[in-house]
């Protein structure tokens, strides 16, 4: 008897599903229904079609409508909208769009990949003609359409990745791009601090960027659009994109009575909702986080590929593979910069209590005697008591990508920084140097953990200094450094001079000292412990961390 | 009582020992013999210095000799050569190369990191002013020095990463450049195949490469040299540079009947010596291999670096960090390509009869529709009943790095190939894919490890069509594809035709498929074994690793 496995949903996970329970099962009956025109699209590379970076439309396309047939043997029906599941007759409800009839067609196995759906905050005139989303290419194509009117500006609303490629694309295409985030930040997934520099950067390419601020109104006005932040600000527009998040779709899942939970659809490791015979898969599923342990959910590729896959090997009945869980590891370009991140951010472990500490490094991404060296910045957050790698962030313009997949691997293994500091990586100057930006970071955080050291992060150095505590503070760069700016109330003694000059310092005060990175600070610190100094901290990641 | 620390051999291991000992001991006394002009400074960006990568000759030094003593309070002392260890008296004897006095110094912890030194093979001439080396500042004077005379050509005697390093750099200069190898491939470290398309592109690039020769003979003809080789081939040339490799300075450690064996010098996990007074790192010393356990020495920056930390904290008595041992992580860039590898190669496992398969992976660097993507080559090797990754290679034109730094990160963690599998690796297209290099080598893997596929290794098939066993071969590429050249005695049945044309082959026979990288030869087998075919393997890497 073959079986009849009935897709919901062509794409990221839903498409993977599909062409894996046929490699799992040659005979098995498969239908793949999927609501709009298209197929296996690149969701991620819109922003860069629309932009023109991606030059090819063709190219969005992974696997062409004709190949699910050809080579898959899978019977893909674009245009067809399930809207119902009945699981007690095992089939599902489906709209046919184009004829606009509608069937049931049963199932023996039923794979739900739905994906998500964009938010529309409710705003008013946010249903405007000149308001677009960017979630399928049906939208790119009305952006493109868009742009043929050769509009001179956009709004875009939202700080996420999506909105930053977005504003990025535009303005390559020499339009002016204003972006609007309500929170204080763009990339949620970084700590605020870690994102000022790419706000920095943006600012500098041209891009106006408007943080702590939401959109009140919309209006249209003649061929422009007018929109009203809360603070009464406003800005005309060509057009705007909102990129304000999606929310997944969980309506037909939620009706079919299966496990719905706060966060997504309840599934096991097989990806097997509530009813066994339904599996789910990609942006509406929750997942464990792989550090916390906690049910999450991050609207990711990677993650809805693999789960798509272990559904369909499942439902297939040929894999004992399970999805483990998710690390939330993401990135993306900013201008000439990368951001990225893995496991937790400072915001995360402090919601939820965790004992941790941070650590800052700045370091060239290969040898600096090599050319080309670009610093980059690293932040960990570490497990207090067990040195536990909880997550990472890394900002930059070389090699973020390299650093953050080292850390994320290092996380899939639970490993403590003691371990990142025995790490063997490859190293030729012009690719990394001896003691390479993760070891590096391993070190310095491994040393905090042995009490070898004592950092202080400059959030608990900020507080520290409002609080009015009593702090001497020292600063041990070069005269030159100090110079051009420094922490208010700092004692300026040269690291260089520091053994000669250590008289001038108090040893029985609570010290602090810092430097430009964070290195010579470290040597202070020591030279002031080994003289007898009661409390000394060193201020991780220095005066750049600082600033 | 203050501690007094001696360490001969102020660069990679010496002086990381000596500014890590002050750090944990502000008040010992440290000295630091360096036999040559020069502490600290960048060996492995010397090949860089007389090429002119690296432009400025300051560039190569990380600490100067004046911080040593100003930051470190390091009595560092150049041009000073131990020539012996008195164990019992506790002193080292010393030769000041300036005055051409000797003295004796006392030590209370004695730390030896004298790298290793230049082979000279026992060849005709090899003593020829013309003929150069690269281990030292000095050394690259000299051959700064020599092009001052605007010479034409080089022959450089080894294919180490050295020689390549070398051989790229003056060819970029414009001399013509003649690289002579007696092995039949360059880059040790990797599998021959893997360094075929290298040679290939080093060609290209206009360099001279002879394999599986040797040098007979040096001979000066007034302003040149004559190189003759084995093979009775000759070159004339301007000069010689001679990198064929370097071996541990061990002739003070032997002499001080320390404990030394065929690899190195013997220590413990905090680099203590036979005698525990005695610390040793860096080249000469062995270590542990994190995936055989057995006793390896490899010639590399980092783990120097790292062991003369442990040894220098060790040695001032204030931590309890221990050396774990060495994965032969290494890097080299080769024109536009790099190559890198980590862990075992397959004739290593070869060697130790362990039962291992291999797994070949041609894939994008990033995601294809995003521009600017290049194929990368990864090789795996794993072993057979666990699937625990063993090691790794790759080479391509982009992040090569990143990929075996993650590789190396998974070995460090034993992972097995399961375990790449569900690696949560940053993905946005300009960085990677859904599932990325590592990743998708991983599921390839994987499905061998659970018997979802079968692979036949390049090497195996090469084999078994030269033993003329009845095979069934398959080429399941396109018809141009198929024009354009294939295996002999293929017969060609596009994948997309499979299923109809599936009658033409007969179930009971051996049989191989094959494609261009893999993927179509991975569907074509779920389709021949879901028939009832009996035995079928699928060329991993498809037709582009086979040749
Ligand atoms: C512009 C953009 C950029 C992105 N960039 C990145 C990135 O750089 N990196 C990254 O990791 N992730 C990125 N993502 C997220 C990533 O694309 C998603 O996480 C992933 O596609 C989710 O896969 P999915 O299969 O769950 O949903 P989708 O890929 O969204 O597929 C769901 C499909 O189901 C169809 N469908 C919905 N309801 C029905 C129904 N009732 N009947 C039939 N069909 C239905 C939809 O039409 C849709 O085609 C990006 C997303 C967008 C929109
Ligand atoms: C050209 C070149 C390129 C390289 N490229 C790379 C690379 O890209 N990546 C990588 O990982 N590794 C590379 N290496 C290898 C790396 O430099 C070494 O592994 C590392 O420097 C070894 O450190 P060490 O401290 O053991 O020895 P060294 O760094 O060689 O230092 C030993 C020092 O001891 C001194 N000495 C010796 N005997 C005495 C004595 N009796 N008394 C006083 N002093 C003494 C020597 O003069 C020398 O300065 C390269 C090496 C070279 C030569
Ligand atoms: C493309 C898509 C249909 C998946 O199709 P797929 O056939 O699984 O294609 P992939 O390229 O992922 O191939 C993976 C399979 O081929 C195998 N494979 C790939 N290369 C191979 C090689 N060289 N040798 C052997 N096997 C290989 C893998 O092991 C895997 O098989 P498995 O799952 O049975 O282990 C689906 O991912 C999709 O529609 N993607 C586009 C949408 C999307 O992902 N959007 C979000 C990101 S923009
Ligand atoms: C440079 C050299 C003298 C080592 O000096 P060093 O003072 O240890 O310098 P590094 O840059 O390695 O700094 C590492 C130390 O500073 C700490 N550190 C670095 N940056 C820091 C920061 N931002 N905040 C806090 N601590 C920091 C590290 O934790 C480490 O201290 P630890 O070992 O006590 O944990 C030695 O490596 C050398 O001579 N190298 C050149 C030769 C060579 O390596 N050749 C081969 C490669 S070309
Ligand atoms: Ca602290
Ligand atoms: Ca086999």
């Amino acid at each position: 008897m073959t079986t009849k496995i009935v897709v919901i949903g062509a794409v990221a996970a839903g498409a993977s599903a599909a062409t894996k329970a046929r490699r799992e099962d040659e005979h098995a009956e498969i239908i793949l229904f999927e609501k709009g025109p298209y197929a296996s699209f690149a969701n991620c590379g819109l922003p860069y079609y629309i932009g023109g970076t991606i030059r090819e439309r063709k190219n969005l396309f992974q696997v062409s409508n004709e190949y699910f047939h050809k080579r898959f043997n899978i019977d893909l029906r674009v245009n067809h909208e399930v809207i119902k599941i009945n699981r007690k007759e095992k089939n599902v409800e489906v709209v046919n769009h184009q004829t606009g009839e509608s069937f049931n067609e049963e199932y023996d196995k039923l794979i739900v990949a739905v994906g998500g759906e964009v938010i529309k905050p409710p705003i008013e005139g946010v249903d405007s003609q000149k308001i677009f989303t960017l979630l399928t290419v049906p939208d790119a194509d009305e952006i493109r359409e868009e742009l043929q009117n050769e509009p001179e500006s956009v709004v875009i609303v939202g700080g996420g990745y999506i909105g930053v490629e977005t504003a990025e694309e535009l303005h390559h295409r020499g339009l002016k791009v204003i972006l609007v985030e309500m929170m204080d930040q763009i990339i949620a997934p970084l700590d605020k601090e870690m994102t000022m520099p790419l706000v920095q950067h943006l600012k500098e390419l041209g891009i106006e960027i408007i943080l702590s601020d939401g959109v009140r109104k919309f209006q249209e006005e003649g061929d422009m659009i007018k929109v009203t932040l809360q603070s009464e600000r406003e800005f005309d527009a060509d057009f705007v994109i909102l990129a304000t998040g999606v929310r997944p779709r969980l309506k037909l899942v939620k009706d079919a009575g299966l496990k719905v939970s706060e966060i997504g659809v309840v599934v096991n490791e097989f990806m097997q909702t509530s009813d066994p015979n339904i599996y789910a898969a990609g942006d509406i599923v929750e997942s464990t986080h792989l550090v916390t342990g906690e049910k999450v959910r991050f609207a990711l590729a990677g993650p809805a590929n693999k789960q798509g896959r272990i559904a369909g090997a499942h439902a297939a009945g040929k894999t004992k593979k399970k999805f483990k869980g998710v690390l939330g590891t993401s990135i993306v370009k900013v201008g000439d910069f990368t951001a990225a991140s893995t496991g937790l951010n400072e915001k995360e472990c402090q919601k939820r209590n965790i004992s941790y500490y941070s650590v800052y490094l700045d370091k060239g991404d290969h040898a600096g005697y090599y050319p080309g060296s670009e610093d980059l910045t690293i932040k960990l957050l570490v497990e207090e008591e067990t040195g536990k790698l909880l997550g990472a962030q890394c900002i930059g313009r070389k090699s973020v990508d390299k650093q953050i997949d080292v850390f994320a691997t290092a996380l899939q293994a639970k490993m403590t920084v003691e371990d990142l500091e025995d790490l063997d990586l490859a190293y030729a100057p012009p690719y990394s140097s001896a003691k390479g930006p993760v070891i590096m970071s391993g070190m310095i955080a491994s040393n905090h953990l042995r009490y070898e050291t004592d950092l202080i992060s400059p959030q608990d150095l900020k507080s520290a200094l409002e609080a009015e505590k009593d702090i001497q503070l020292v600063d041990v760069r070069t005269d030159r450094e100090y110079e051009e700016g420094y922490i208010g109330g700092a004692k300026h003694i040269p690291l260089n001079s520091l053994r000669e000059r250590i008289g001038e310092l108090n040893p029985e005060k609570y010290t602090v000292v810092y430097c430009r990175k964070g290195y010579r600070g470290y040597l202070a610190y020591k030279i002031l412990i080994a003289n007898g100094f009661d409390t000394v901290e060193n201020l991780t990641g220095g005066i750049l961390a600082w600033n």
